[in-house]
């Protein structure tokens, strides 16, 4: 099938730039001896997974026990999951998994630490856990060294849990630093840190410029949107994914209305102007968004569409917009080659 | 089941309030005479159309066909499609669709009139088609009433179209006057305008005070939401939809982090100041997110959550919330009653 037969909106994959965005990420960080294991948020498909642990990673990340799930049963063997798991009922869920793959999480309280532990006291198994600290983006984390070192001795002396290291987000200059000081907090008590989990895709090429950082997530890097492109961390050619929308109205002269609104694109600016980049009219600007609306301003350019012309997407976020698809296309040139489920979204928490 | 067992992050729809909601807007219609077509965007569960329609509603809204798929497959048997349908596949699904229920969509341009008239006398049935007009929101619609007019000539003139009427978005004193003025233009060829369609939520108990939209749809009455809220229209009590989620970390004295980000609450501000209300700490602000963490300012609250603790959450959109849940739970009072699939989740446009 031509991909100019496919219903809009329509979210497609260029398969030829996805394989060669997880091999290009792949060799660089294999040529500087940093592990990877890539974000599967971004795309919730196994098979993309299955080709990113074909191509070398070690095995992937997850950011819900049900995207784990669903990895899980397509065959993938080594998950990590760095999120604070609380809860009975996700506790259980957790340690079912973990007897079936090799699973690692994080926590960042005594309280996660001891839910974990009980768990996995229970399942009679031992699950690895790293210490999640703060590289300055004020998310979840740990905010001293003092506290990660406290909490790993905390993990150490927990039953049936393993101290597995340090996790962060992104990979950064405060992080190296964080990392050595806890270091040295932890060889008096004979506790080494044997891994330290970054990331970010648009910091990826400078992963090698982080000593203390042995092993990178990086999620965006395998489709690319506007925000991986102002970063810089990928040019334009790199975008694997694009929304294929129609013009269904133009009202005025210079307005017009895309068939994809928030439900197709999100609402996530990332601090960019409009709602995503059109290849065919770059001067355009998604000012709006309705559900299944795009109000787009046409009035900057030279030739402008006409109803039912068909327009390329480049979202600013491709994260959420994958998630907001039932289904990806995958093409190659100009043709459909394979059909994806998001397999893993909605799934719960 | 308990909704205190539920896992978190889990979307919960307060069965007793979501029926006064439905009934509540039902009997207000009824007097003052102006039919009820509720729009199913808000909720994509078939049973909740059934419920709309039980109670009085002439049918429903969809936005797209997917949706009106969904809900043709689940027994509704009147639906109002207001888009401009184009593309041969699309407008062969929609033919399809007309077959079996009764249907009616809507037009702003010549070419999606040609586009329906075509695809008609193909399928050799007869469909209404109302005009679009923009009554001031600058989304899609004609611009005039003039525009009106012309297009309800055209759609007079088409074979196997059957004018419909004029459809607009939100109803407002504008779309008064363009009615009116439509009106006049039509008189003279002897077309009459049987229907015009408008609507709103925030706006729905001043649908009496314009007297010349007949027919109304509203879609998050069912639920609402702070941003129904913020307008009015609805107060806390009549919330029927609300976000349990846990915190899963406090990193500072300040700062708490709940186990719900932009893929659970979307990015929606709508003008809103944070991403949600927390019903157990009104005075707490959810100031960013992450993918699936949402993180929260609780330096105002006087008493502060602990790690583990579930706290409710009104999102500011409902429309966008459903839509990333695959399912939606019905409790009555604190106990499960019925867990719906978000059966037109995801649906092609």
């Amino acid at each position: 099938m031509d991909i100019n037969q496919l219903e809009t909106p329509v979210a497609i994959v260029d398969l030829d730039r996805l394989e060669a965005n997880i091999n290009k990420l792949q060799r660089y960080l294999d040529e500087h001896g940093i592990i990877n294991r890539p974000h599967i948020k971004t795309h919730k498909i196994p098979e993309i997974a299955h080709m990113q642990v074909n191509a070398g990673a070690v095995g992937i990340t997850c950011q819900k026990i049900g995207e784990a799930e669903v990895m899980a049963q397509a065959g993938i063997r080594d998950i990590f999951l760095p999120y604070n798991i609380i809860g009975e009922a996700k506790l259980e869920r957790l340690m079912r998994l973990a007897r079936r793959v090799t699973l690692s999480v994080t926590a960042d309280s005594e309280f996660t630490v001891r839910g974990l532990s009980g768990a996995a006291e229970r399942a009679e198994l031992e699950l690895p856990v790293l210490v999640e600290f703060d590289a300055g983006l004020g998310r979840c984390g740990v905010q001293s060294p003092q506290e990660a070192a406290d909490l790993a001795r905390t993990i150490v002396r927990s039953p049936c849990l393993r101290f597995g290291g340090l996790m962060t987000y992104p990979s950064n200059d405060n992080a190296d630093l964080f990392v050595g000081e806890t270091k040295n907090l932890l060889k008096g008590d004979g506790i080494s840190v044997d891994l330290v989990s970054g990331g970010s895709t648009p910091s990826m090429w400078e992963a090698h410029a982080h000593p203390e950082i042995t092993e990178h997530r990086a999620g965006m890097y395998v489709y690319g949107d506007r925000y991986t492109l102002k970063s810089g961390a990928m040019a334009l050619e790199d975008c694997a994914l694009k929304v294929i929308t129609t013009v269904v109205s133009r009202p005025t002269a210079d307005r017009g209305i895309l068939d994809g609104g928030s439900k197709t694109f999100s609402s996530d600016l990332l601090g960019l102007e409009g709602h995503g980049l059109i290849l065919e009219y770059p001067e355009a600007r998604i000012y709006g968004q309705s559900e299944e609306h795009g109000h787009t301003d046409f009035s900057k350019c030279e030739h402008k569409p006409e109803i039912g012309e068909r327009v390329t997407v480049i979202p600013n976020h491709c994260c959420v917009v994958t998630n907001l698809f039932n289904q990806i296309v995958g093409i190659r040139g100009n043709q459909v080659e394979v059909i994806w489920p998001v397999g893993a979204r909605g799934a719960l928490q």
